[in-house]
């Protein structure tokens, strides 16, 4: 029984039929999104070559002309003179290779990967560039958590209503919705500490998969690049992705709350609500209705985030189906992680931008608190009389009623009509009615009052501290 | 109490203290991908302009001046000339019409816009250009599934191990196999049909959201640009995005049937099995291994697929959080859309590369059977006898035991050691060792004997049937 | 080289050392949720043993015994009296078999399963029960769009602010926003209808994977089952879980929509906004703040869209990674989809009820209106006397400005101080300031014009014909 | 214009005419999953009462009869003989105070809930159970590590392929392939024990959104019930399910590691690989099939990280749609983290199971070394002679060629064979083709000699201390 092969038996037709599928090779190729590594790249091979030369792989003087091409080649790309080879340099190691062995000769050139494998070498690259990023979004978080704080500081004094359900509940300060955002991305900055410390982990040294066979000091390249510590086992290390993974679930939470952040800016900016404006600079007009002002720049914040939880999981499904060590799949971590972090790195500024801008109208807020808002009030005000509470918001609930029923504000039913509904009420609760009381009564720790929400300010900026 | 405005109160600085923040510029245009749509933008134009034209909103000339205008401007982008102009050109709806007021004057160009929306012009620019992709995505898949017809029709004699749990179960042609998969993609292409009818629906003239103030033709409209129908709600039709959603829910059902046909190549092109080998085009070696050769093409489907499932959750995300009618967060539907058409598209025809030009190794597939395999017909061989089914599967699994105790293949156990297992079976029982004849039993519709895969290439080649 | 054997050299322990792991069994079993499949189970038993007998593998006598046996099965499940035996019916199929022995004896009992799988029968069971599920739903959907329908015919006279962005935009029908939701239901309904046909296909006659060995006529099967085709290739009919796939897919899109229609009324519902009321059948108060009416049914709605979903996105995942044919990963799309089904039946009469039940309060939707919504209209009345529109967008934006520099609501302004602006206003432009008018110019078909909406309601309820 | 109501106008039907929908009851009601924390509410209901003792707004006595209460119900949870009154009790809260009040009278147990919300009372109670939750799991997982790594010392002597791309690449230690998982799962411990610190948070004392009017004591609380320290900011405290979503991003790495585990293993126990073989505890037969011994343990742990990850999906969708503060949206994080912690800790208990007694196959794993997996070292023996890698490269590349071509194993060219390729080859050249010692030659940290192996294992050892 014969095998079959292709192009004996091409009845089938298909499209290809010499060796080469043009398609494939634009399909496979990497170099048009990892070219963006290619500090790492050659950073890394300094390292690797060093480490090399110590061991006697390569001369001291190899080394050197090693590392004054890779230098070289370092350069053209921060000039921007660096010439892609299309169909050549595949990848970004190709092409830093291709043209070292350009610079200082083949020879050379040629002993630079030794003992090296391209699954250790993108890790490495991965993991480095990746580090450098996350620091950089970590003083973006900082920075924003700065403008919460200073503008919770500035504000404590506007009350507006505070909603559950989207319905008014009670009243609360400004400074305070502002703050439980703020420990939100606090929460998210003390995660992001974490992540960096499992990303900055070093696969340099670990071969395809088994290991370096020439005995490489792993340390010596690990303190080089900056990396925290070694990964201990060369299968995983070669093939982790989860270092990717794991920052997109902690950028996807981060997005999360910056939509949720803007879900509530643009209620706040309706026609209806009205509380805060939109700085011309992160709002749009449309082409067909003049009057329009949107806040275009908080939904796009909305909807990139829907983008970057996407990628997270695009990729950790395809995580989930591989079997171990390298598989070629795992290129498709590196697009979308540079798109993360872009997206991410962006959306922290311009949310930053949105809140250091935006015009707060505390009238508005003023205007939209109800006498409602202050029917636990009333209930608290028996509590303190010693009531039951179950009592309490039931006879709270039939001045709700009353005043529903008979079109009388709360806050204005005489008080034979309030002593009617209970006769432990006293003249004093006239005194409840007072939105700036009610808030001022939320003191315990994490409330509301002045002293509390400045409290939290304090608290907030000892979390920001690294 | 006066309202806070930015730049009085800068305290909490922030970085953009005047009117520009040039980040929210580039986080906010869409040129950069929305561009591809030149040509849908342009001819969504002249329908609007002709039935304009046609209620007397605008003379004849100027419709005249207006289609002339438009195809010099869609002959730049197909010479690539046109200049974008960067910082103004936000979308390709303010590029087009501002370069055809540079080539016609800003008097006539000024009146292309009467009564349009933006909204309405990106849902219809979105959808003339999904619905001509999709329809080359069906031209590819129609050639994908006659390649694995002529494939399946011609090596219908090999039988190879089928595997339930990925453990041998039974013995099945390799173009059952084959055909497994090609009938998940014709469901594939019956699906894509009904998507592309409710992707080919108007949503021009339906104006911001309250529908078109100058009585417009849209009927005409539909007609002249190809759509099937209307879209029959202004508001749902400007704002409605699920036309992307269901594409990518169906880019994703495909790519999952890749993901998984890709999947069992690479298990079967393994060392250990060894059942097919891919041609040179389509697999790659390692920069450290001398004796790689690895299925990359068949790893970049499975890890592509994460991708494009991916990309449908982040667009559904974000869309299950809208309000409805436009929000500036569905432009974050347009560049994911682009990449998936892009990578489902190439993905097919990658895969039919593969599958054309697979090297088929049946000596290796024959070699993989194993008499254990033929356990069920030992099985069904007492049921034609009248043993009740359940009683022969123990018999058939005590057989096996045997075979497994003495270390003898089943097929080779003598005729004394069978009967002695059960008194019923007699010596034709040898007859039942035969992997061709295990087949060739499985004759119900949909079986893998040879007349039914026969039956099953000329019922899928029915299905490829526009 | 001896092999390691479990117990032998148990020095890593673990918890387990004898030959049953008590939380492996529980892991494993799906009695506990496959039994809600015990009459499409029994019903897909009768089927395929008249089949058999039909082909002389069982005695018509023996068929008479399993029929009956079988029937007396399914009663004892409808009348609660079903007796489970824990730790041996881990599934619905094994439970039913176990049970008919008891009640026939095992002789005939055992020929039940001849040429049977498991695999080809729990498919079978799934697709009759979800294919019966999704008709029920079918129905629910035809009811809330008639209610839809029926409501937006009743109330068509009531005009409210539109949106985009969240922004007051230009006036519209509170009709043609049900409608708007109205024909994206509807859209589901068309594919719902899709989805049944993909569903009702039969697996059954397929065996383990390679097909019916005793040549089983499956059109019979088919027929008496109520299915509508075959499914035509064994190895993919018995391992095929799109159609639950597809199912949820669908499923994902209708909750979508339920949920962006519940966040409008949530929004709708706030005090600031106060367009509609919930019943209170729909509602919920607050344990602490007696004032409170909580929209708890919307949000319900909201929630759950997240979580079918997220269970879509799971079972997506899960078929991503399999190899083909069987898998015991397959039973995990069984508790999801039950799950699923139940959510989206009880979401979409939740949503009816809401709908049936709210009051409206078009008194607060005219309140709401503000002139600038009319910005477009005074543009279009440029236009109508040739002004380009360009143009007449940016006089009409002046106009805005004028208003809010001068604390004049539009309507307002002198005919002086409009004529200033552009001196081709005339007198009769006051008449543009009526809401009512303008939302009767967009009578462009789609529209929100009375006419026009109410011809949108004849074409959703033609669309509701089956 | 006249306000439509419900029953009025009830031309368009719906279900529901009454105040009630028994539907909606069933939909909103949740004491049928959130019983589960019975015993949570009550500790912090006695934790509450204290606190407000201590404060003076209910008397010593009243705390006295509430302690006593509180645990009365509790005695009667975890006897069994709490009987849930359907309809009435919706949530674990109301069923708790509704028992109170019928055994210490409803004037005490009325106070109880003085100046608290159900907001907060729920994220304690979830907090407190999954804290618990989350240190079992913990445990767990470093019983499975101690397992990995005993077993990984004991078997460090057996040689196995080592696969990248599926493809055979180098020869590696077993202990290596299992501490390559080890290390991921020790990762997921490191990280685990982040999540319990952001877990162990005290929401308590927060009120419903603007915190607690009576200054209670929240330090003394968070104390009693063991968190370690408070929410800062009240709105954010009680709608925060960020520590439900960071876990199921926790629990979807690690399933998605259990899952690539399995994948492994499943791939190595087929029969054209057969390295190991199940225990029959964690295998299941074929109902059809007589041979078969199906891996259903492992498929399970495959399926069911699907599940996890949809979990985590369906929650982080929901939350990302949401205004800040309480919506009953959050009540659907309650139901899927309960599922989603049960299966993480069962599949980590089934994993080790399955570990612990799992049978190797030494004698396979070594039948399946090629010598072509050594052509590194052959290329690295050329280095060692001082001839650049990428020369080595293609001179090993060379004699792969010739072993292919002539059919003869690469450890069988004759030796004037392997010199015409290249005259560097000296006739030790015959020593590289060991499998043992190629493992041997990777003795750089991380690699797979065996020395480098035993010290993987200490430091894993060293990480599983807390």
């Amino acid at each position: 029984m014969s095998e079959t092969k292709p192009g004996e038996n091409m009845l089938w037709g298909g499209r290809f039929t010499g060796g080469l599928d043009p398609l494939m090779v634009a399909y496979n190729e990497s170099i048009y999104f990892d070219r963006v590594l290619y500090k790492q790249d050659i950073l890394g091979s300094i390292a690797f070559a060093r480490a090399n030369a110590k061991n006697g792989i390569i001369t001291q003087e190899e080394f050197t002309k090693l590392e004054a091409g890779l230098q070289a080649v370092k350069k053209e790309w921060e000039d921007g003179v660096f010439k892609i080879v299309p169909g050549v340099d595949e990848d970004i190691h190709t092409a830093n290779e291709r043209r070292l062995g350009e610079i200082i000769g083949k020879d050379v050139a040629g002993k630079l990967h030794t003992g090296r494998s391209r699954n250790e070498q993108i890790a490495t690259d991965m993991r480095l560039w990746l580090r450098d990023e996350l620091v950089k979004i970590e003083k973006h978080l900082v920075d924003f958590l700065n403008v919460t704080a200073a503008r919770a500081e500035k504000e404590v004094d506007y009350v507006m209503p505070g909603y559950t359900h989207l319905q008014r509940a009670q009243p609360i300060r400004w400074s305070h919705w502002m703050l439980s955002y703020g420990f939100s991305f606090a929460s998210d900055l003390e995660r992001l500490r974490e992540v960096i410390r499992r990303v900055n982990r070093s696969p340099l040294g670990c071969g395809a998969l088994a290991g370096n066979p020439f005995g490489i000091d792993r340390d010596m390249m690990c303190k080089e690049l900056g990396f925290d510590s070694l990964l201990w086992n060369s299968m995983g290390a070669v093939a982790d992705r989860d270092f990717v993974a794991e920052t997109m679930q902690w950028g996807s939470m981060l997005m999360l709350h910056i939509s949720r952040w803007a879900e509530d800016l643009i209620i706040y900016s309706t026609g209806e609500f009205n509380f805060v404006r939109l700085a011309d600079a992160y709002s749009t007009g449309s082409s067909l209705m003049p009057q329009k002002k949107n806040p275009d720049s908080l939904e796009l914040l909305r909807g990139k985030s829907g983008r970057v939880m996407g990628q997270c999981v695009g990729l950790m499904t395809t995580l989930k189906g591989l079997p171990s060590t390298y598989n070629k799949d795992l290129q498709e971590s590196v697009e979308p992680m540079l798109d993360h972090i872009k997206t991410v790195s962006d959306s922290i500024q311009i949310a930053n931008g949105v809140l250091a801008t935006l015009t707060v109208q505390p009238t508005k807020m003023a205007a939209s608190l109800d006498p409602f808002m202050l029917a636990t009030d009333v209930a608290d005000y028996l509590v303190r009389k010693g009531v039951p509470f179950r009592e309490t918001h039931h006879i709270s609930g039939r001045l709700v009623a009353l005043s529903e029923n008979t079109g009388t504000p709360m806050n204005e039913l005489t008080y034979e009509q309030v002593s009617q509904v209970d006769a432990r009420f006293e003249k004093d609760i006239a005194a409840v009615f007072n939105y700036e009381k009610s808030a001022e009564a939320r003191s315990a720790k994490g409330g509301t009052s002045k002293a509390t929400v400045l409290e939290q300010i304090s608290v907030l900026r000892e979390m920001l501290k690294a």
